[in-house]
Formats: C-alpha cells, structure tokens, sequence
C-alpha cells in the first residue's frame, strides 16, 4: 500500500503532430495538425488502465498537477491525483485540447501551412466528433486500444457521448456530467448572441485580426460574461454577490460599476479576453450547436452502439444544462439496456458545479469506478487444454502462450481443472504424463459480471495469482490476473 | 346590460407636459417633462373607478386598443377592453410610458432645453421611484385622488410595489406580475452585460449619437438578443424553435444562421434597434439594478407602509423573475398582515407569460377584483341625523348635504331607521314634524367587508339605490350608492 500524496506535482505539456491530415466530418481536412496533451499516472503493460478526459469549452489539456511557477492547478486537480477518484496511482490519465481551440492544439489561431499565415476563417468548421477523432489518433499514438474510462463535464460531456458512440468497443466506462445529447434552442441562442457579440466587434475584421493591435477584445469580452452568467445559478449569485457596492458605501447614479457583481464579470470578461482566441470561441460554440446524437429523432435510437457502462451526473442547480435533460439521456441507455447509473450533484453552484463540488463528486465517481466488473478487465484471449492432451501439450503450451495457468476442459469445453507450472514439477517428480493426476480440480474461478473488489478479495484470500472467467454454462471465456486488478485497485 | 364587444376599438395617445420640473430620487430634476399616456373607459363622477397599468422595460402607454392604421394592438390587449379583466365598461384605465423611455414620454433622446440639442448621458439617472412620481403627477393632472387599482408585471411590478410604498392611502387594489422586491444579482448581471454590449459599440460615441447616420445598432441588438433569452423558458424555447434549421435542410458548416432560433432572435434584436433608443435602454435597465425597496435589509420593513389588497402573480417556467422571490414577497406582506392573494401562473411561457397567458390572467385577476369588498368603493363622509331632530332639520340635511338619505341615529351613534327624501313628502301630507313617526325602522345596512358583488344584489333585489355601512357596533361608518357599484360592476 502507497502512502497518498495528494498532488501530482509539477507535470509539462507535451504535443504531438500528426503525421497524415485528420479528416473531418464535413469532408474538409486539417492538414497534420497538433495535439497538445498530458498524461499523469502510469500506463500498465496490459494498457488497460487509461483514463481519457475530455474539457470543456474554453479549458485545455492542463486537467492536474502544476506548471512550473504556476499559482493555480489543473483546472480539474480536485478529482485527478493520487488517492483522488482519478486516481494517479491506478490509472493513466490522459487530458489533450480539442481540435480548433487555441491551447496548443491546432485552432484557427494557428499557421495554415498553405499561406503561411494565421488561419482565421479559412480554418474549416469543427464538430464534436472530429474533436474525438482528434484524441483517437492520440490514443493510437499511445498505443492505447481501449479506454478503462472516458469522463467530462459540459463540452467535455459531448465528446464522452460520441466516444461511446464512435468508437463502442473501446469503451468501457463513460462518465459525463453536467452535458446534454444535444444542443437545446436555449444553447444555441446563447452561443448565436455571443458569437454575434465577437462578430459585431469592428476588431473581429472577419477573423483577420491577427497581425493587428486592435483584437475584437470588447466583444469578445461581452460573450464571455454572457457565457460566465449562464454557468453560475441565480442562488449562487447571490450568495456570492448579493447587492453588494462595488468599492463604495452609496450609489453613485451614473454608468459605473455600481455593484460587485458587475464589476467582477467584466473583470472575467476582460482577463478572458488575454488568454483566448476570439476565433476559437467561435468555431468551438459551432461545434456545441451541430451536436445532437439523435436519430430520426430519437434519442433512444441514436444511443444504440454505446456499449460502455455509463454514469450520468446532473446538477440540480444547472439551469443551462438542466437535470431534465439528462435524465432524457438515462431513459433512452435504460430503454437500451445499457447498465447506466444516475446521480444528481446537489450543489447550488449552477452549471460550474462541476468545476467545484469535490466531495460529492469524488464520492460519485470513486464509488462508480469501483463499481468495475471482471468484464471492465479480463483478458479475453483464452488458452485452455483439452482433458484427453499430456502433461507434456501443457508444458509447450504454456512455453509457447506465456502463461502460469491453464484451465483444462472436457469435450463440451466445460472446465473439470486447472494445471499451474507448479503442478508440472509435480508431474516431473511423480514421473507422469497424465494431466488428470496432476491437476487441481476444486478449482476456484470467477464470472465476468463479478465485482472486482470481489475477486481481488478472493484471490487474495486464497493466495493465488490468477482466476479463469467462466460462464454459465461452466465454460471459459477468460482469465483474470492480479496484475490486471493491481493497475486497478488499492488493494488494502 | 351591455351589449360588450370584446375590442376598445381607435385610441390615440395624448400628451401631458409638467408645468413644474420634476424633482428626481438622486436630487437632480428634470426640467417639465412631457409624459405620454393613454385612457381607456369613462371616469366615473366619484372618480373611484381608475386603474392605473404600469408597463415593462421597453412598453409604452398604447396598452390596449388600436392605433389608426396598425396591424396590431396595444401590448396589453388581451387583459383590457369590455368584458376583460380590466373591464373598459366598469374601470378607467390609465397607462403612461416611463420617465427616461422614448416613446413620448421624456427621455435621453428627447431636447434638454439648456442645451437645444438632445440630452443623451446629460439625462440624470432615473429611477423607478422617479417613474412612479411622474406617475402621480398625471394621476393629479386628470383629478384622481384614489386608484382602485394599479398593475404591472416585470419592470410594471416594481411601479407597482413602489406605488404602493410611496403613495399607499391612495391604492386600493395593486397586482404585481413576475416581478421582484429588488434586483437579484442575476438581473443585474444581465443588465450590466446588456448596458456593455451598447457601450462597446463605436457608433454609442459616449451617447452622442443623435446627430450621425451610425447608430449602435449592433450594440442595441445583442443587447436585446440577451434580453429576449431571458424572457422565454428552455421549454417554450424548444416548443417554438427545437433544433429546426433556417431555411435549408442540412447545415452550412459556416458562421452564416443555421438554426431558426438564430434568424429569431437576429430578427428580434435588429427589429428592435428600429424602435428603441439605446440610451433610453441604458438608463432603464439602470433603474431596474437600484430597485430595492427592503429596509436594513428587511422586506418586511420595507414593505411596512403598504395599505393597498395586494394579489402577486408568478409564473412557474420564469427563472428571471422565480417564483421563490415572489413567495418571499407574499411572506414579507403576511407579515406585514397585508391582505395578499398569491397566484402561481402556470406556464411555459417563462417571464413572457404575463403577456401572453390571456386565460389564466383573466380568471386571475377578475377573482382578484371582484373579491373587492364595500371597504374599496364607499363614500366614508358620513351624514347622519339624531333621532331627538326634527323632520325639518333631516329636510335642511338632505339639501345642505346633498343626499337622497339619511340614516337616523340614537345618543350612541347607532343606527335605528332611514329617512329618505320619499319619506320627507309622507311628513308633508301627514303634516307631521317627528322623525320616528315617517322614518323606515327595518333598516338594509352593510358592512364594509361584504362583497361588492353581494351588496349590488341586495340593493338589486329590493330596488333601493344606497345602504348604509355600520360597524359592529351598528354605528354608522359610511354609505354606498349603485351609483358608486355601477362603475365597477357589470350587474346582471
């Protein structure tokens, strides 16, 4: 057992340029663009331990730890590092910027290596979809074929939906918070008044600001604020701000700032305006717009491919992205089948919740990754033995599978034992080429539907490495070993 | 009974120009303002039967009724008019545009005389008290003394509340829609963003815009694209647009309106820029921010001096103006022990509602008003006689007062018969000066608590036109005429 450290540390972004041009949903392509990412924690050698998280609108690949002389961590340190939810020392957390943003990843801020300027408005159109193909071809890069989970909160949400859907069998648990299915008229109009703010602004010159003094700062500042209000609830608001004077004891009666409140978002507003791309805004409130996962307008339909287990979490204050339509998403996995758990993070801190609740989310998300079966991380290559084979066959089969275990089988594949290379110095001493005297046949075995943290007891209690996975029908469909669940599990 | 035909028909707004200057909240004053107002109905002779309508943020005083010419009529059409709840036959109404707006009234377009040319930001902030005493002003310009009732919803409620606060022995009835008792963090937040979107624009020039061709239309447009967000539901907001595209069946993929709820609202902010003044916006939205009528902090202190019956209307989808801050209205006033009626309108509207929900509002309201007791419309000058006087002197009485009767009253002021000018004419022919011998004994009396509706048919039912109100006591407290009841009342 690791004594917990609390924080990551100091971590570095890293970037990774693709080699061929990533293809997007409208037919358009980026040519070679890069991907600015980091990952915490260590990736296992089964690398099945990764954990891919997807940000929201305006954040970036700094999801945790420190940069070097930063004041502030990751923006979302409170539930990534070790003995957190995303636990650092279990998992392999990786975090990159979306496609069209303007943290590193490639946006419309960026060269256009056909003018050799800055793109703005030739950069093509983006959707969700191609923000999740963008990560893919990272996790390709990584080496990583399947993703224990995939976890966001509001945009970041989106892409969790459309890996299970684009990408079903690599899946394996979903969390997404605070999001929606699909963009509501509501959205839409908010995103449509605030990219109408940047466009109004006589500095946005049609994207072309870039090699200017004068950037769409103004408008860009007032979209913000509109944004910043619709991520807070009224409540919370009023906890913060109440009616508080802004540095004064009375009205001053005249178009000053008369209350904090005022005063604090255009403070957001203006301090925004330093650290992102007015395009990038405006491509990336696009990419909320198109999404809408539905089919023939049905979301029960459109959800069809997801194969993850799915943990849905709303926030009962969000008024943007409201608890309603979550629980829209829930019934539509349940009318599929798909095992899905709902819960509602009580907080009055509106949409941003979950940006700042720890407690219930730690609570939340721990409780539903643990929730892990032996399905989430069995290997599913099986090798077993026919009952009517050697000793010898056992011993090539090991050699040549690189296996301790082999699980040994009738005819109708049902597992009668197990044969360990212990048991094949059994064998040598007793001088025997038959299985059956060597085998143990009150073997201990698992099904795929069981609780890890049960199995892991078992195993332990047992003093044994590694279980077969059988099912019903006693026959076996995989193996589960103490190095999968070690990756996986704090083992007490 | 009246034949009621459903519309007020032509009306035209009149203009009222204050002799004097109008003194403002901050001290400064505003040099004999012009206040533009509408009337609907006839004011009776007691003028007792007036309701004065205050209107929201971007109305004016053409609340019902046709304008020659126009294709749609007054914004309040749906509750005014004969046989509406506030009924043209039985009530005049009265709605005025605010001090500080630009549709008649005087605001930052119109002339500062000092200067010769428009006031722009030389316009003093005004106030919702402000708008209130000009209110009043045009209520004494027309002789009433006593409105029977006042109502507004949103920026009309808080004239309502403050109506109510300032001037309380003169309303009787007040209705307060979707409103607030102060302006939430929230609201000011929108305000404020709003207010920014019209100063970043170049065109504003600090207000002086006047005399150029560029007007900060952009500004003003996002401002009321904002706005408008507000004022519908997520729900109504889906009914009206879903995710429908803007003529077309796929989507562009470029920055053009895709989605209808964008042309909406582009439609709506751009048409608005026609028809409003931007600083007239500046200065109203700045009112709506100071609004906060609690004292150290209590509502319930600061809604102490109220005398008026309230009845407080929410609407269930309005997140602006919620529910929760209009029930902690109604419990302030219980407090207070205000008579209040709460009404919760229920619909998916949002803010807008309390335009457009005719149904509920009319069965609302028309409850409220009727439930007007004798208390609301009784003459409270009393004229009685002693029963040691003689017939001679109830005769001088009637002449000198002006009254057709005459309650007769004991050494306790309690009553024990009528004498009616009838009744003078039976002591004539019975050549007799004692009271007791021509007065009515069986007197029909009623209490100030009785229901209007019940009085009118007792004095239907035994053809009198006038009774008595005593107290508990039986001592005579008032009096009340059909003539009185005629004006309120459509008697069956």
């Amino acid at each position: 057992m690791l004594a917990l450290s609390k924080s990551i540390g100091t971590v570095e972004t890293q970037y990774y340029t693709l080699e061929e041009d990533l293809e997007l949903e409208t037919g358009n392509v980026i040519k070679t663009p890069t991907i600015a990412y980091e990952t915490y924690g260590t990736l296992n050698d089964q690398k099945s331990n990764a954990i891919y998280v997807c940000h929201a609108l305006t954040g970036d690949a700094h999801a945790a730890g420190w940069h070097d002389g930063d004041k502030k961590p990751g923006w979302w340190n409170i539930i990534i590092g070790p003995g957190k939810p995303l636990d650092t020392n279990k998992y392999f957390i990786v975090c990159s910027n979306v496609i069209g943003s303007c943290k590193g990843t490639t946006g419309p801020s960026d060269i256009n290596p056909d003018t050799g300027k800055e793109y703005g408005l030739d950069f093509p159109i983006v959707t969700i979809q191609d923000m999740v193909n963008a990560e893919k071809k990272l996790m390709d890069y990584l080496g990583i074929q399947q993703l224990y989970a995939v976890i966001g909160g509001s945009m970041g949400g989106m892409q969790v939906l459309q890996w299970t859907l684009s990408y079903p069998e690599m899946i394996r648990n979903a969390i997404m918070i605070a999001s929606g299915a699909y963009s509501t008229p509501q959205q839409i109009a908010f995103n449509a008044v605030e990219r109408q703010s940047v466009i109004a602004d006589p500095n946005w010159n049609k994207g072309a600001y870039y090699e200017s003094d004068q950037k769409p700062e103004q408008g860009l500042s007032v979209a913000r604020m509109i944004g910043h209000i619709t991520y807070l609830s009224n409540e919370s608001m009023y906890e913060k701000f109440g009616r508080r004077l802004q540095n004064k004891n009375s009205f001053s009666y005249d178009f000053s700032n008369e209350f904090e409140v005022e005063s604090y978002l255009e403070h957001q507003g203006f301090s925004f305006t330093k650290k992102f791309d007015a395009n990038s805004y405006l491509y990336l409130t696009k990419a909320l717009d198109y999404f809408d996962v539905r089919k023939n307008n049905s979301l029960e339909e459109g959800l069809k491919p997801i194969r993850a287990k799915m943990l849905i979490m709303s926030i009962t204050s969000d008024w943007l992205y409201t608890h309603e339509h979550m629980e829209e998403i829930v019934l539509a996995l349940r009318a599929n089948n798909v095992e899905v758990t709902y819960s509602k993070l009580n907080s009055e801190y509106g949409h941003d919740a979950f940006l700042i609740e720890n407690g219930q989310m730690n609570y939340i998300i721990s409780n539903f990754l643990s929730k892990a079966t032996v399905k989430d991380v069995m290997n599913k290559n099986v090798v077993t033995l026919q009952d009517n084979k050697s000793v010898r066959d056992a011993a090539e089969l090991m050699l040549t599978k690189n296996r301790t275990h082999i699980p040994i089988v009738d005819s109708e594949n049902k597992i009668i034992g197990i044969i360990t290379a212990w048991d094949l110095s059994k064998a040598i001493a007793k001088n025997t080429d038959n299985i059956e005297e060597i085998m143990t046949k009150d073997v201990l075995t698992c099904y795929e539907d069981d609780s890890i943290y049960d199995v892991a007891h078992k195993m332990e209690e047992h003093h044994i490495s590694g279980l077969p996975v059988i099912n019903k029908n006693q026959q076996v469909i995989g193996n589960i070993s103490t190095t999968h669940l070690s990756n996986l599990l704090d083992l007490e």
